[in-house]
């Protein structure tokens, strides 16, 4: 195997072989197979934001194959998805990309400074479904972010019992959080260092903004003269803040985007050492062949091929 | 993915995407990925027969991680193994090679006319291994066939249910059949039935001599005029035995032989439309490189590369 | 054993030999073994207070595995810290340390007057990564008291039963009691009464003030002429407190400070009959060589090697 | 056995053998033994009020062993504490005196006009730890009593299955009852009758004085001419509210109190067939052998050796 | 840690960092802690012998405690014994010696040609007892071997999810076994296969000689020239059936017998690379001075200060 994939899996000290298995399976697949590097497709967005809003753009998108064909053509090391998505797809696409699907859900037909997504999922269904990881999001600084920790605790525990591994989105959010402050340098660092004590093996966090939110944090970064002036900066920060790069940190896209931006926030992830990007709007909401060939320029990126 | 794998992944259409994910790993690994075929390294007669009659040929097979290296330099489709060879390698080489836990075993420091192996390890040993399938030893014919039948019946249900695939050797034997009908051609299709039956995925059988063991079976042969003079048509037959090609069957090595005939059998056994081989002594008895040479000879027939 | 060990023990006569066991380890580990005493290093920061804030004033902190060294190298009778922290690093520094899971952890990125931590291991976790104890803190005087009151008896309950030890820290916090107040005296004693009563084997409380918070306290201190002028009196008090120096109790550190008054109150502990600290933020936000000579020399006053 | 106990005993009739076995131990133990009447050494106060306030008056009742050595030397019925306090001394005291596990607790860290007491202990830990039986604590007027009745309810179920008895502290409390309304005529009638209703096996309630709280209730008082003039009038009162005698009803001794006034109460109750009293703050902050001879009296009284 | 130690644990790949603890334990423990070597006191021979056989020889080893502190005088790495044996003293030697629990025994009061011992204690015995690992017997040879196996593989699951170490005593033994085979060469190295097979950390067997039973095997053994010759040579050759030596594999003493001839034996061990002894009859059965003499020679053996 490759020494990028034997050195991350060096990690996972206390897992199961079947955890690692698993976690080995989401770096050997895909274009970005063996380079240590990640680009999952996520798409989770007609649950969290409605359909219209997530399909019409890219009306094929309606279709769950759909997304299964584009992250396979693409070369995604992943496919990430909630229940419904996945049943109406796993067992066509049945070993052709590992898929992770995501336990917890969210929808903004009401809406709540303190959101507390629904349990949509089970370790159960990951295993039937033939999933190579659970997916589950925590929004710290959420008045309700208790219940989320302790809903992931079960599953973290449930999952690595039945080998396979755990994929964290830790996405800052609550009525304590400013909005700017959810992408904050600090806000990110922890929420990335929450995600890793709480034991997930792939922590997915939002590119941060070179804000500081919290005055006891800015204090230290100040004083530590923490370096966070560049995108890349930041990034290498994130991933030092998720125990010194020893666990996979990916950022997200975020909304649609400017696809030279995104590419710029691709060598900055390159740079600043994260393990790749999780990319769902950017790459779904626009014609499948333009997708693709968006897709692979990104991985082009990782893979070090274009500069 | 292969249209091969496509077309045998259809045949599985009880099962969840998780089993057929499964299914789909033994057919994309190794040398014969996307072929359709397989060839398997199974190691467990360090249990069935003792560690000097199984390692002393070639002592280097006394370590365990011996074999996972060598089933992965050979290129072969999986690895199976007992409990404590799978503990003892499955960490280091998780994602390099699927992996059968062997969940039945048996050993030879009593002789019994009518074998009932241990239950020696359970589904959930196979998912923290990061196993992609059991594998569960059924002896039709055995007078303890009941509780094998039984034991299997609880094992694959659980299995499934937890997207595994269920690999069975299903070898007759028994007070009741001679030596001669263990392999005969009657016998031995009988067992692929049964096996397929009792809900197996992959069906290990021995290939058949032209002996028919059982008088009413015999009547069918010849009044039906069933083909079973070469060795191509035996495995043929045994294949529509075994849901007419809607099963995977594959076909079991035997003990050491001169390699010239294991190459005819493979010939035979790609003849007779026979899903390929797992092949132990054959393969792991001899130094290194020379199994590496000799499995890769029988993965060139079976891909048609060597004629 | 060392006596004082065995008089320790004889003090926790309802426990089994298992729970009694993990209470020796912690005794019977690093520089301090068997001298009754202990110095702890809890490394939970990364979670309680961010990372950046923790680990920025000597970046190694960032990696798990620089705090298993550390309290190795240092000699401390053991290693606390959450799951994502313990998981990173258990399984190759198995066998080296005693290892406490925090079970249940609190972050900043929301503010609480009445905090109440979340649940993020199991006595299961704990187990399986082979910890002595586990951790848990509870808040007397947060609206929430109950809440983290009852996870305890639970996690308490199911502790002992596997043969673990029990650590609680007991920070007096909440709406109803002043900042002065969650130092005082008064307060401070019993909230190691609480943790005692709740069944803790080990106690870690704050090192108190002088202050006397509540009315109907401070009018019995008086009265009974109770000494607390000194900080070993105050000691001496909470040791009472906590049924009468028959339960552990050791104190915290708390906030970077200058080396010379940690010394100062590591004099007074002793002097005052505790049995010993639990040393995070000043031990290893400095450098690993000063952090160990640093550890030491509270190791030494413990010991009496410094006066 | 007594004639005495029998009769108790005969009220039990729903009750296993088990529970009546344990009410029979509480009968049968000490000082008392035989008579029917029961004097119980309580401490839980060091939670509920703090170490100081109920300890300092007389130090050596800092140490757990001390009440249990008190409880024995005094010859009382049995011993009551939470959880830590009886794990401290039931190995060493096994079989000496009955003990009662107090199953709830509640400290004054923050204040509630409506308290709602913490679940601290197990039945499981009751039997474990060799208790006789159970106690628990309800506020009647409590906004919360309906999670005090339910939890009682579990715990009477559970304890009862297991053969304990079932000892109810019912003191009423709370944002709708006038501090003087607590101790009110009508208001501990009422709580005497709810403990008896929940399934209580001994009832604990405060002296009534003559007050009557609730206008409904008053009117009845009057129009009947109940009998609420004397404290005996009162005792007896409250103890046909118990099931006119059927349920074990004893008085709780309050805050500290002129000797004198004690026993004076004492031949109240025992004129108004009252079953006996629950002394803690009384006895143990005092030094031991008044506080030995201060609890004799009172048996002297219960007994009838003292007028 | 000792090179050694840390050598041996990177055997157990697929074990939690709890077992990796334990089996760190016994390495850790007594005067050969470091080496990799270990000296095991056993007593089950009350259970399985009757106790006026094993005990009178030396009778204060009637009283449990004896045993306890033979071990710990001695420093032997671990102690082994059924459960009344160790529930008579874990307490009080609560963290002294770490401790191996029988969890299954065999008596002679009934004679069987196909012994089947029964399970005398669980995985939860041992938690609460604060032992290090479990050990079980397997009779290889047995008619019942399929209960034992099954009994192992139920116990070892369990065992490995609390963290624990499993010992496996493996005596090959039935009706199908000669007297003379039981210890034969070629039966052992099977019994020590089989006993790896099933997922044992330790696997203790009897030093074999040189007799061949199996006419199957024997073959091998010629054609192979695989050397048996001195006790040293079958040593290394039951190591290397052993995983080839990537399994502890320790020997027993068996019968009393002459000290000299006990020291050879140790020699023999340690020359083949045997990782030490499990020595009941010959410890116990004399005055405990000499048998602490007796055992610090054969560990002087295995340090390699005694030639």
């Amino acid at each position: 195997m490759a020494d990028h994939v034997q050195e991350i899996l060096s990690y996972y000290t206390s897992d199961n072989a079947g955890t690692k298995t698993n976690i080995a399976r989401l770096l050997n697949s895909g274009k970005l197979a063996g380079t240590g590097k990640l680009v999952i497709l996520p798409v989770d967005q007609g649950f969290e934001h409605g359909p219209a809003r997530s399909f019409a753009p890219n009306p094929p998108g309606y279709n769950p194959l759909y997304h299964f064909q584009l992250a396979i053509d693409a070369g995604c090391n992943a496919y990430a998805a909630p229940l419904g998505f996945l049943e109406a797809g796993a067992s066509q696409y049945a070993g052709q990309i590992p898929l992770i699907l995501k336990l917890n859900n969210h929808d903004v037909l009401h809406d709540d400074k303190d959101p507390l997504p629904s349990v949509t999922g089970s370790v159960k269904d990951a295993l039937r479904l033939g999933c190579a990881a659970v997916g589950f999001t925590i929004y710290p600084g959420s008045a309700h972010c208790n219940a989320m920790y302790e809903q992931l605790r079960a599953i973290a525990e449930d999952a690595k019992d039945s080998g396979l591994a755990v994929v964290v989105w830790s996405y800052p959010r609550g009525s304590a959080i400013s909005k700017e402050g959810e992408t904050a340098m600090d806000v990110v660092a922890y929420a990335a260092q929450i995600a890793a004590q709480l034991g997930a093996h792939v922590i997915k966090v939002k590119l941060p903004s070179a804000h500081l939110e919290q005055a006891a944090a800015k204090k230290v970064y100040d004083s530590s003269q923490i370096a966070i002036q560049t995108l890349a900066d930041r990034v290498r920060h994130v991933v030092q803040s998720a125990f010194d790069g020893r666990r996979i940190v990916i950022f997200s896209g975020g909304a649609k985007s400017e696809d030279k931006n995104v590419f710029e926030e691709a060598r900055a992830i390159r740079s600043g050492g994260g393990f790749g990007s999780i990319i769902g709007r950017n790459s779904f909401q626009r014609p499948k062949s333009e997708a693709v060939k968006f897709l692979q320029t990104i991985m082009g990126i990782y893979a070090g091929e274009i500069q």
